[in-house]
């Protein structure tokens, strides 16, 4: 007899696959191939665990690391919102959280009710791991964008005040990284491709 | 000034991109579109926090997490050998020494040193983090093939018996997810999708 939970579990899993097939605006390193959810969420548990040194406050790593690999596991019903979009709002939704109850939900009811706290705890990004955990899914596009000469502030007109404003949200994570970050800004900016 | 430390990890999160474009003969869920590594990778660390509690033994989950995370990064240099190859070795060759030892070596020193220990560890499969982990490396692709009308069996040839050997490693890491896998290898004999 296989156990009743494990079926919902399995069931999850594969639910988890479409995350495969949402899209990003934003392109992988030195490249024109857009990047998809599960590749982004991969790449920031590896910067989490690679940076997590840089963390002003101490942190529970492996909370860090759960809540990247399943930040955008909403998507899969509520689709990627462009974070320089004016006219939508990109975080904490009504459609995310439905989506998040509906997802989560498969599992386990402990499980379940874990997972949809960790996600909540990461929107909300108050807590010092949802605070680093933050701070890696803005440092990535700025590696990617200033990898692609550019990148997605080129292909959608996004100027400097706009970029600055999202990704000072770095600094409440890392004092260290938004040093660096804050640096790269200015970079682009003195090279052209990002635009006052 | 930005710490040289910094730069090096910085690097290493570059460099890692690359397994985005390693193409392993697996398919998604229901589909006919191969699966990456880094698509492959996130799946995996899905599966072992969902999963944990099927462990047989005790285990630092963290630091299965970064096995599965980390273990094919080797495969940027190496590249993916099909788990049926007949004629190449799939696990722990020189080469894939060498790729561990390049591109881990990016890292600053003892970061370095911990990466090539957690994959070495992973490779040997003597802990008990290592059975786990290598339990999801196994699952996943069942799970895959049975939802692909025998996916990567069908196309390749692959026998009942063949599968049974590769799979039956799930069985050091977790009794109950062995169970579950050997119902599901016995259904699909039943259902003709793997041929004895």
């Amino acid at each position: 007899m296989i156990p009743e939970n494990l079926l919902k579990q399995i069931e999850f899993i594969k639910e988890i696959d479409k995350i495969k097939y949402i899209q990003r605006r934003t392109k992988l390193f030195a490249s024109d191939r857009n990047e998809n959810d599960a590749e982004h969420s991969w790449h920031l548990a590896m910067m989490a665990i690679v940076l997590s040194e840089y963390s002003d406050a101490e942190i529970d790593l492996m909370k860090v690391v759960k809540m990247v690999l399943i930040h955008d596991i909403v998507e899969i019903d509520a689709g990627d919102t462009f974070i320089y979009d004016q006219n939508k709002n990109h975080d904490n939704t009504e459609e995310e959280l439905k989506s998040a109850k509906r997802i989560f939900g498969i599992l386990p009811e402990e499980q379940a009710k874990e997972f949809i706290e960790i996600w909540t705890e990461f929107e909300d990004g108050i807590s010092n791991e949802a605070k680093f955990a933050r701070s890696m899914d803005r440092l990535e596009p700025l590696l990617q964008n200033t990898s692609n000469n550019g990148g997605t502030w080129e292909e959608f007109g996004v100027k400097y005040q706009a970029v600055y404003e999202k990704k000072k949200i770095i600094k409440n994570g890392s004092t260290e990284l938004w040093n660096y970050a804050e640096s790269l800004i200015e970079d682009s900016v003195e090279k052209g491709i990002l635009k006052k």
